[in-house]
Protein backbone atom coordinates (compact mmCIF):
# COMPACT_ATOMS: atom_id res chain seq x y z
CA UNK A 1 0.00 0.00 0.00
CA UNK A 2 1.00 3.58 -1.00
CA UNK A 3 0.20 6.64 1.05
CA UNK A 4 0.84 10.32 -0.07
CA UNK A 5 0.62 12.22 3.35
CA UNK A 6 -0.13 16.05 3.55
CA UNK A 7 0.26 18.46 6.31
CA UNK A 8 -1.77 20.88 4.48
CA UNK A 9 -0.88 25.01 5.10
CA UNK A 10 -0.73 28.28 3.02
CA UNK A 11 2.67 28.96 3.50
CA UNK A 12 4.60 25.23 3.73
CA UNK A 13 2.23 22.29 2.56
CA UNK A 14 4.29 19.53 3.68
CA UNK A 15 4.03 16.23 1.60
CA UNK A 16 4.93 12.72 2.22
CA UNK A 17 4.99 9.62 0.44
CA UNK A 18 5.24 5.86 2.55
CA UNK A 19 5.25 2.48 0.86
CA UNK A 20 4.00 -0.61 3.34
CA UNK A 21 1.78 -2.80 5.01
CA UNK A 22 0.85 -3.97 8.53
CA UNK A 23 3.67 -5.73 10.37
CA UNK A 24 5.71 -4.60 7.04
CA UNK A 25 8.94 -2.38 7.32
CA UNK A 26 7.62 1.02 5.95
CA UNK A 27 9.73 2.59 3.48
CA UNK A 28 10.55 6.59 2.44
CA UNK A 29 8.98 7.09 -1.37
CA UNK A 30 8.94 10.46 -1.46
CA UNK A 31 9.27 13.78 1.20
CA UNK A 32 8.82 17.06 0.06
CA UNK A 33 7.61 20.83 0.94
CA UNK A 34 5.06 23.05 -1.49
CA UNK A 35 6.09 26.60 -0.76
CA UNK A 36 3.94 29.69 -1.84
CA UNK A 37 5.28 33.24 -0.90
CA UNK A 38 2.89 35.23 1.08
CA UNK A 39 3.42 38.23 -1.56
CA UNK A 40 1.27 35.95 -3.84
CA UNK A 41 -2.59 36.00 -3.32
CA UNK A 42 -4.29 33.29 -1.80
CA UNK A 43 -5.56 32.49 -4.96
CA UNK A 44 -2.54 32.22 -6.73
CA UNK A 45 -1.01 30.12 -3.62
CA UNK A 46 -4.00 28.01 -3.69
CA UNK A 47 -3.48 27.26 -7.52
CA UNK A 48 0.42 26.18 -6.72
CA UNK A 49 -0.29 24.12 -3.84
CA UNK A 50 -3.35 22.62 -6.19
CA UNK A 51 -0.25 21.90 -9.17
CA UNK A 52 2.55 20.12 -6.31
CA UNK A 53 -0.20 17.80 -4.81
CA UNK A 54 -1.37 16.98 -8.59
CA UNK A 55 2.01 16.50 -9.74
CA UNK A 56 3.02 14.29 -6.66
CA UNK A 57 -0.33 12.26 -7.18
CA UNK A 58 1.02 11.69 -11.30
CA UNK A 59 4.41 10.80 -10.45
CA UNK A 60 3.93 8.71 -7.11
CA UNK A 61 0.46 6.98 -8.16
CA UNK A 62 -0.79 6.50 -4.35
CA UNK A 63 -3.81 4.29 -2.90
CA UNK A 64 -4.75 6.84 -0.71
CA UNK A 65 -4.45 10.07 0.57
CA UNK A 66 -4.32 10.72 4.64
CA UNK A 67 -4.58 14.58 5.36
CA UNK A 68 -4.61 16.57 8.71
CA UNK A 69 -7.80 17.17 10.28
CA UNK A 70 -8.26 20.93 10.90
CA UNK A 71 -9.88 22.24 13.11
CA UNK A 72 -11.42 25.47 14.04
CA UNK A 73 -10.18 26.12 17.79
CA UNK A 74 -6.70 26.28 16.08
CA UNK A 75 -5.07 29.74 15.68
CA UNK A 76 -7.34 31.84 13.89
CA UNK A 77 -4.72 33.92 12.19
CA UNK A 78 -3.69 30.68 9.53
CA UNK A 79 -6.98 28.68 10.27
CA UNK A 80 -8.13 29.32 7.32
CA UNK A 81 -5.42 29.54 4.90
CA UNK A 82 -4.76 25.94 6.36
CA UNK A 83 -8.58 24.77 5.67
CA UNK A 84 -8.68 25.87 2.13
CA UNK A 85 -5.26 24.30 1.74
CA UNK A 86 -6.40 20.64 3.32
CA UNK A 87 -9.82 21.20 0.94
CA UNK A 88 -7.52 21.37 -2.25
CA UNK A 89 -5.65 18.24 -1.27
CA UNK A 90 -9.15 16.50 -0.60
CA UNK A 91 -10.28 17.69 -4.51
CA UNK A 92 -6.97 16.63 -5.98
CA UNK A 93 -7.79 13.04 -4.07
CA UNK A 94 -11.13 12.83 -4.77
CA UNK A 95 -11.10 14.06 -8.25
CA UNK A 96 -8.97 10.82 -8.94
CA UNK A 97 -11.46 8.44 -6.64
CA UNK A 98 -8.66 7.75 -3.88
CA UNK A 99 -9.79 6.75 -0.51
CA UNK A 100 -9.09 10.26 1.70
CA UNK A 101 -8.53 10.01 5.33
CA UNK A 102 -8.45 12.98 7.90
CA UNK A 103 -6.31 11.88 11.06
CA UNK A 104 -5.92 14.50 14.12
CA UNK A 105 -2.31 15.79 14.99
CA UNK A 106 -2.88 13.68 18.19
CA UNK A 107 -3.78 10.70 16.53
CA UNK A 108 -0.81 11.00 14.27
CA UNK A 109 1.52 11.74 17.71
CA UNK A 110 -0.16 8.91 19.25
CA UNK A 111 0.40 6.25 16.61
CA UNK A 112 4.42 7.40 15.38
CA UNK A 113 5.08 8.27 19.10
CA UNK A 114 2.57 6.39 21.60
CA UNK A 115 2.24 9.77 22.68
CA UNK A 116 -0.64 12.22 21.86
CA UNK A 117 0.57 15.16 23.57
CA UNK A 118 4.50 14.31 21.66
CA UNK A 119 6.06 17.42 20.21
CA UNK A 120 7.59 18.13 16.95
CA UNK A 121 11.12 17.21 18.11
CA UNK A 122 9.88 13.79 19.30
CA UNK A 123 7.36 12.77 16.02
CA UNK A 124 10.73 13.83 14.10
CA UNK A 125 12.78 11.23 15.89
CA UNK A 126 9.98 8.57 15.08
CA UNK A 127 9.35 9.36 11.46
CA UNK A 128 13.13 8.98 11.20
CA UNK A 129 13.24 6.19 12.94
CA UNK A 130 10.39 4.05 11.41
CA UNK A 131 11.46 4.71 7.89
CA UNK A 132 15.27 4.06 8.95
CA UNK A 133 16.32 7.28 7.45
CA UNK A 134 20.13 8.80 8.58
CA UNK A 135 18.37 12.22 9.87
CA UNK A 136 15.17 13.62 10.59
CA UNK A 137 13.28 14.96 7.36
CA UNK A 138 13.37 19.04 7.35
CA UNK A 139 11.13 21.16 8.07
CA UNK A 140 8.49 20.30 10.48
CA UNK A 141 6.03 19.98 7.77
CA UNK A 142 8.00 17.26 5.81
CA UNK A 143 7.99 15.17 8.69
CA UNK A 144 4.12 15.63 9.83
CA UNK A 145 3.19 14.64 6.10
CA UNK A 146 5.27 11.21 6.27
CA UNK A 147 3.94 10.74 9.85
CA UNK A 148 0.68 11.25 8.18
CA UNK A 149 1.45 8.45 6.13
CA UNK A 150 2.75 6.15 8.58
CA UNK A 151 -0.43 6.63 10.82
CA UNK A 152 -2.83 5.81 8.05
CA UNK A 153 -0.54 2.32 7.15
CA UNK A 154 -0.95 1.58 10.38
CA UNK A 155 -4.41 2.33 11.66
CA UNK A 156 -5.58 1.20 7.87
CA UNK A 157 -6.51 -2.19 8.67
CA UNK A 158 -8.23 -1.70 12.17
CA UNK A 159 -10.30 1.44 10.34
CA UNK A 160 -11.63 -0.72 8.06
CA UNK A 161 -12.82 -3.03 9.75
CA UNK A 162 -14.31 -0.57 12.09
CA UNK A 163 -15.88 1.33 9.35
CA UNK A 164 -17.09 -1.85 7.63
CA UNK A 165 -18.95 -2.40 11.47
CA UNK A 166 -20.37 0.45 11.39
CA UNK A 167 -21.52 0.10 7.69
CA UNK A 168 -23.12 -2.88 8.50
CA UNK A 169 -25.00 -1.98 11.97
CA UNK A 170 -26.46 1.01 9.79
CA UNK A 171 -27.52 -1.24 7.16
CA UNK A 172 -28.94 -3.34 10.26
CA UNK A 173 -30.48 -0.44 11.72
CA UNK A 174 -31.85 0.07 8.14
CA UNK A 175 -33.57 -3.15 7.78
CA UNK A 176 -34.74 -3.27 11.46
CA UNK A 177 -37.13 -0.40 10.67
CA UNK B 1 -18.76 43.76 -17.77
CA UNK B 2 -19.94 40.63 -16.92
CA UNK B 3 -19.31 39.40 -13.14
CA UNK B 4 -19.33 36.01 -11.25
CA UNK B 5 -20.80 36.18 -7.78
CA UNK B 6 -20.41 33.33 -5.48
CA UNK B 7 -21.48 33.43 -1.82
CA UNK B 8 -19.67 30.26 -0.64
CA UNK B 9 -20.93 27.34 1.48
CA UNK B 10 -20.80 24.02 1.78
CA UNK B 11 -24.37 22.78 1.83
CA UNK B 12 -25.96 25.68 -0.28
CA UNK B 13 -23.37 27.90 -2.50
CA UNK B 14 -25.19 30.77 -3.77
CA UNK B 15 -23.90 32.07 -7.52
CA UNK B 16 -25.36 34.93 -9.83
CA UNK B 17 -23.94 36.28 -12.97
CA UNK B 18 -24.90 40.00 -13.71
CA UNK B 19 -23.74 42.06 -16.79
CA UNK B 20 -23.43 45.53 -16.58
CA UNK B 21 -21.51 48.37 -16.08
CA UNK B 22 -20.71 52.02 -13.80
CA UNK B 23 -23.56 54.47 -15.10
CA UNK B 24 -25.58 51.92 -16.64
CA UNK B 25 -28.24 49.77 -16.19
CA UNK B 26 -27.40 46.29 -14.97
CA UNK B 27 -28.79 42.88 -16.05
CA UNK B 28 -29.58 39.32 -14.38
CA UNK B 29 -27.84 36.78 -16.73
CA UNK B 30 -28.03 34.16 -14.45
CA UNK B 31 -29.09 32.60 -10.66
CA UNK B 32 -28.39 29.89 -8.77
CA UNK B 33 -27.53 27.81 -5.77
CA UNK B 34 -25.06 24.65 -5.90
CA UNK B 35 -26.40 21.94 -3.16
CA UNK B 36 -24.32 19.41 -1.77
CA UNK B 37 -26.28 16.50 0.73
CA UNK B 38 -24.50 16.70 4.13
CA UNK B 39 -24.38 13.06 3.95
CA UNK B 40 -21.43 13.48 1.60
CA UNK B 41 -17.95 13.50 2.75
CA UNK B 42 -16.76 16.65 2.60
CA UNK B 43 -13.90 15.98 -0.10
CA UNK B 44 -16.85 14.72 -2.39
CA UNK B 45 -18.79 18.05 -1.52
CA UNK B 46 -15.90 20.40 -2.62
CA UNK B 47 -15.70 18.46 -5.80
CA UNK B 48 -19.07 18.63 -6.98
CA UNK B 49 -19.44 22.45 -6.28
CA UNK B 50 -15.92 22.56 -8.18
CA UNK B 51 -18.01 21.21 -10.87
CA UNK B 52 -20.50 23.76 -10.36
CA UNK B 53 -18.35 26.87 -10.78
CA UNK B 54 -16.65 25.08 -13.49
CA UNK B 55 -20.13 24.93 -15.59
CA UNK B 56 -21.16 28.42 -14.88
CA UNK B 57 -17.74 29.38 -15.98
CA UNK B 58 -17.77 28.00 -19.01
CA UNK B 59 -21.29 28.38 -19.95
CA UNK B 60 -21.60 32.59 -19.06
CA UNK B 61 -17.32 33.67 -19.56
CA UNK B 62 -17.53 36.58 -16.81
CA UNK B 63 -15.19 38.81 -17.09
CA UNK B 64 -14.33 38.45 -13.06
CA UNK B 65 -15.43 36.50 -10.03
CA UNK B 66 -16.36 38.16 -6.63
CA UNK B 67 -16.16 36.07 -4.24
CA UNK B 68 -17.45 36.76 -0.20
CA UNK B 69 -14.88 37.71 1.70
CA UNK B 70 -14.57 34.58 4.97
CA UNK B 71 -13.40 35.75 8.48
CA UNK B 72 -12.40 33.45 10.98
CA UNK B 73 -14.58 34.74 13.20
CA UNK B 74 -17.43 33.60 12.06
CA UNK B 75 -20.28 30.54 13.00
CA UNK B 76 -17.02 28.29 13.77
CA UNK B 77 -19.28 25.30 13.08
CA UNK B 78 -19.80 26.20 9.68
CA UNK B 79 -16.73 28.26 9.06
CA UNK B 80 -13.98 25.68 7.80
CA UNK B 81 -16.66 24.12 5.10
CA UNK B 82 -17.05 27.80 3.85
CA UNK B 83 -13.61 28.55 3.88
CA UNK B 84 -12.81 25.94 1.49
CA UNK B 85 -15.77 26.56 -0.93
CA UNK B 86 -14.29 30.01 -1.05
CA UNK B 87 -11.17 28.68 -1.61
CA UNK B 88 -12.36 26.44 -4.56
CA UNK B 89 -14.05 29.16 -5.94
CA UNK B 90 -11.10 31.48 -5.92
CA UNK B 91 -8.73 28.36 -7.28
CA UNK B 92 -11.37 27.95 -10.73
CA UNK B 93 -10.98 31.80 -11.03
CA UNK B 94 -7.77 31.83 -10.89
CA UNK B 95 -6.79 28.50 -13.13
CA UNK B 96 -8.81 30.44 -15.51
CA UNK B 97 -6.75 33.91 -14.91
CA UNK B 98 -10.02 35.75 -13.83
CA UNK B 99 -9.47 38.04 -12.04
CA UNK B 100 -10.89 37.85 -7.99
CA UNK B 101 -12.47 39.97 -5.83
CA UNK B 102 -13.29 39.46 -2.23
CA UNK B 103 -15.88 41.82 -0.55
CA UNK B 104 -17.04 41.32 3.30
CA UNK B 105 -20.40 41.20 3.58
CA UNK B 106 -20.77 44.54 4.78
CA UNK B 107 -19.32 46.18 1.89
CA UNK B 108 -21.99 44.35 -0.05
CA UNK B 109 -24.62 45.64 2.52
CA UNK B 110 -23.18 48.97 2.35
CA UNK B 111 -23.37 48.84 -1.80
CA UNK B 112 -26.36 47.95 -2.63
CA UNK B 113 -28.59 49.14 -0.17
CA UNK B 114 -26.51 51.97 1.54
CA UNK B 115 -26.38 50.42 4.89
CA UNK B 116 -23.64 48.19 5.90
CA UNK B 117 -25.98 46.72 8.66
CA UNK B 118 -28.84 45.86 6.33
CA UNK B 119 -30.62 42.34 7.08
CA UNK B 120 -31.04 39.69 4.79
CA UNK B 121 -34.67 40.62 4.05
CA UNK B 122 -33.58 44.33 2.74
CA UNK B 123 -30.62 43.13 0.57
CA UNK B 124 -33.25 40.95 -1.02
CA UNK B 125 -35.02 43.63 -1.82
CA UNK B 126 -32.35 45.77 -3.29
CA UNK B 127 -31.16 43.26 -5.54
CA UNK B 128 -34.72 42.70 -6.93
CA UNK B 129 -35.31 46.67 -7.80
CA UNK B 130 -31.64 47.04 -9.03
CA UNK B 131 -31.58 43.86 -11.35
CA UNK B 132 -35.65 44.58 -11.93
CA UNK B 133 -36.98 41.50 -11.18
CA UNK B 134 -40.62 40.30 -10.62
CA UNK B 135 -39.73 38.77 -7.10
CA UNK B 136 -36.71 38.57 -4.89
CA UNK B 137 -34.24 35.39 -6.32
CA UNK B 138 -34.33 32.09 -3.24
CA UNK B 139 -32.83 31.47 -1.46
CA UNK B 140 -30.79 34.02 0.20
CA UNK B 141 -27.80 32.76 -1.12
CA UNK B 142 -28.65 33.10 -4.29
CA UNK B 143 -29.92 36.73 -3.70
CA UNK B 144 -26.18 37.14 -1.76
CA UNK B 145 -24.75 36.38 -4.67
CA UNK B 146 -25.73 38.25 -7.15
CA UNK B 147 -25.69 40.59 -4.39
CA UNK B 148 -21.73 40.24 -4.93
CA UNK B 149 -21.48 41.00 -8.92
CA UNK B 150 -23.69 43.87 -8.38
CA UNK B 151 -20.99 45.24 -5.57
CA UNK B 152 -18.02 44.37 -7.91
CA UNK B 153 -19.30 46.09 -10.81
CA UNK B 154 -20.53 49.10 -8.51
CA UNK B 155 -17.11 49.29 -6.73
CA UNK B 156 -15.05 48.37 -9.43
CA UNK B 157 -14.20 51.65 -11.45
CA UNK B 158 -12.89 53.04 -7.74
CA UNK B 159 -11.35 49.95 -6.91
CA UNK B 160 -9.38 49.43 -9.96
CA UNK B 161 -8.30 53.41 -9.18
CA UNK B 162 -7.09 52.66 -5.51
CA UNK B 163 -5.81 49.27 -6.40
CA UNK B 164 -3.50 51.47 -9.13
CA UNK B 165 -2.28 53.97 -6.75
CA UNK B 166 -1.43 51.89 -4.54
CA UNK B 167 0.51 49.60 -7.11
CA UNK B 168 2.24 53.27 -8.52
CA UNK B 169 2.95 53.75 -4.25
CA UNK B 170 4.72 50.71 -3.86
CA UNK B 171 6.98 51.26 -6.88
CA UNK B 172 7.42 54.79 -6.20
CA UNK B 173 8.75 53.51 -2.37
CA UNK B 174 10.60 50.74 -3.84
CA UNK B 175 12.87 53.37 -5.94
CA UNK B 176 13.07 55.16 -3.23
CA UNK B 177 15.22 53.28 -0.92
Amino acid sequence: MRVLGIDPGLTRCGTGVVDGGLGRPLRLVDVGVIRTPSEWSVAERLVFIEKGIEARLDEHRPDAVAIERIFARSDVSTIMGTAQAAGIAMVCAARRGLPIALHTPSEVKAAVSGNGRADKAQVGAMVTRILRLDQAPKPADAADALALAITHIWRGGAQARIDAALAAAGTARKAAR
